[in-house]
């Protein structure tokens, strides 16, 4: 993998211009990506930019608005449509220097239907999704930085899988302006890199918070093991007890928490409050392109239109209440660690796996870190989330850095 | 005027065909539009949809995407520019049975620099901005509804200006998908309409909740001179003793309530919350088009670039704390009475009026209602907003159609 912060200090050092930088993932995409397919399209004579992120290439989820690409969402209503313009997180990264090489793939609309995205640890496998490309060019070393987007598990499940850093940051710490809407309730820009501390600087400048770059103390760390969405497989508790044991032989003090009932009123909940709102934001494709929308965005958008106002309203409570409690949990924790994903990534493409042990930290709009912790056989990593309170990205990623250190390089 | 509510009825009884309330809103834009310029494009042969909202024709605010009209912003950057997908709250107006009829006059990216449109109830005025044309379409009864957006006083001055109702309801009670950003802390879709009843019933047939038309009790109001943002006009002074008095006489208890500090503190913050945002929202268009903005828009971005975010972050702070003061405040009364600008329209176009009185409430999230009130020589309407808290539109709604009925027909 290409490291971000290995990468400005290299071109800081006059080790590497940026415009070499950009060449070289412009080769590795060219060289990688025919198996991969980790990108819609590319832009083989990317420019280096000019300023603290020149020579950071940057692969664009493909329902990120982009002047200079067309963006596809994923979907056959959309084929070779060009934006006018760039979403605005992709025009701060271009005003930081930073270079869009290219879209990666996403499923449709960043929903549940497959891509054809492989996952570079083991090409049999899913890279998971939605944000299926971003994670996967991330992995096979073609771009140091990514974005993507997370609606239910679409950041940090397929940085679980695909063995790489990630942030979901706290809602909308990223504008999503510019982004395909799904749930807009839900909906929050995430970024991929090699390690933590890549993601962690890539923040720190696009949102202007260079503190998000520090280091903390040893973290108080509490478990959540989320029973109300049911067990792990039996690599993933693997995984959870391997980071456990690393956290604690680094001095942490890791203890478990149970989860408050509302936690999994909120779980169960989820699917309503995603339904309700996609069938809303994508009303126009409904209703113009019903036809030849995918099985599973159709399903869901015909469902959310059965859902009634006062339902949706019920939901909405029932999300205040969640955030609510976890205000207190975070009492008993700096941090909280939970399972990014039941597993290693399944073997199919059929299926982008299962976002049973996301969508809570989605609905709680708090920050979570994806770190992979274990590497399950077949070359399979599983990643544990590092979760802070709301607003309080920068202790996310001092405890994701913390628990990268303490479990050591995972992935060969 | 058109009233939404007896086009409906009209229908309903067969008296009018839905395609004949269409047809009555086009030739009323092929007459008056040429001197008025409420409207960016129309379609002179648009056709009436099925469902409850089938013969209402809206005009459209031309930062909202559809796909079957350009969308220009009010800007040269974007002449011509034809967006893929309608918004979602455009589908959803479809969906219901509406017909989108044109695009009306925004000023550039709903900001401050004037555009073309007159106020219809004396041409050498404005007709208040950002939503110039909306206001002006419905003022001059080419259609029965149209959609706007308030970042800082959009919706209810130029509604004040020109004598008709609207709403800016409580913070995202409308999607603000498709629609350009300009500061997403604030930017609020809203409609207007002939008369409060009109507007509810749009609303709720939009967002799915009925009661939102439900008439209520006689209201306790609280009236918020607003001193921190300087005093009214003589002419606004005089509008809002006139809705007071209206209001006693109809049997409301009327008290003045005094704002709370924080209402003073974010009324001075609001500019840097909006110029932060939208330099960040239009970081784009300033990068690659900064020579052709127009002077307060490009102002404005290039001011937001010099903020830094740990004054943003306070100022979000500031905001968080006005927020809690106004749940405290409405202790005191139902709703609260403000005036919905300084006076009635300034006699130019070279400036669409002064947002002060307006700026705090889309601060604050609160549902605004704007009511004529009073009739300034010249014949220029004077309103008065009814607000109530953060989600209950409909109890502004209720006290917004007593105060209506309280001061009985203002314009002509």
């Amino acid at each position: 993998m290409i490291s971000l912060t290995e990468t400005l200090r290299q071109i800081a050092d006059g080790r590497l211009t940026p415009q070499t930088a950009i060449d070289r993932s412009l080769s590795a995409i060219s060289e990688t990506d025919p198996a991969l397919r980790a990108f819609v399209r590319f832009d083989p004579a990317a420019k280096a930019g000019t300023g603290p992120l020149a020579g950071v290439a940057v692969g664009v989820k493909d329902i990120f608005d982009t002047a200079d690409f067309a963006t596809e969402m994923g979907s056959a209503i959309y084929a070779g449509w060009r934006p006018k313009a760039d979403a605005p997180i992709v025009a701060e990264l271009k005003r930081l220097g930073a270079t869009a090489v290219g879209k990666t793939v996403t499923t449709p609309f960043a929903s549940m239907d497959p891509a054809e995205t492989r996952n570079p640890r083991n090409p049999a496998h899913t890279p998971g999704g939605s944000s299926s490309g971003s994670a996967a060019a991330v992995a096979a070393g073609m771009v140091p930085l990514a974005l993507g987007t997370q609606t239910g598990g679409s950041v940090i499940r397929p940085a679980s899988f695909c063995g790489v850093a990630a942030i979901k940051p706290s809602y909308r710490l990223l504008p999503t302006e510019g982004v395909k809407c799904f749930a807009w309730s839900l909906d929050t820009v995430g970024l991929f890199a090699a390690g933590v501390a890549d993601v962690a600087q890539a923040l720190a400048l696009i949102t202007g918070r260079p503190d998000l770059t520090a280091t903390g103390a040893t973290p108080r760390v509490g478990v959540i093991t989320q029973d109300f969405a049911g067990p792990p497989e039996a690599e993933g508790a693997r995984a959870l007890e391997t980071a456990i044991a690393a956290l604690e032989r680094a001095g942490a003090t890791v203890r478990a928490l149970s989860a408050p009932a509302e936690f999994a009123a909120m779980w169960h909940a989820h699917p309503t409050l995603q339904a309700y709102e996609a069938s809303r934001s994508l009303c126009w494709e409904l209703m113009s392109y019903g036809q030849i929308l995918t099985p599973k965005v159709k399903g869901e958008l015909e469902h959310g239109r059965t859902l009634s106002t006062g339902h949706y309203d019920s939901v909405q409570a029932t999300a205040r209440a969640a955030r609510a409690a976890a205000g207190k949990l975070f009492e008993q924790a700096d941090v909280v660690i939970s399972l990014s994903a039941p597993g290693p990534a399944p073997e199919t493409l059929a299926t982008t796996g299962d976002p049973r042990f996301n969508r809570l930290w989605t609905d709680l709009g708090t920050p979570a870190v994806n770190v992979p912790v274990y590497l399950a056989p077949g070359n399979l990593p599983v990643g544990v989330q590092v979760i802070a309170p709301y607003g309080q990205d920068g202790k996310a990623l001092a405890a994701a850095r913390f628990l990268e250190r303490a479990v050591g390089r995972v992935v060969p």
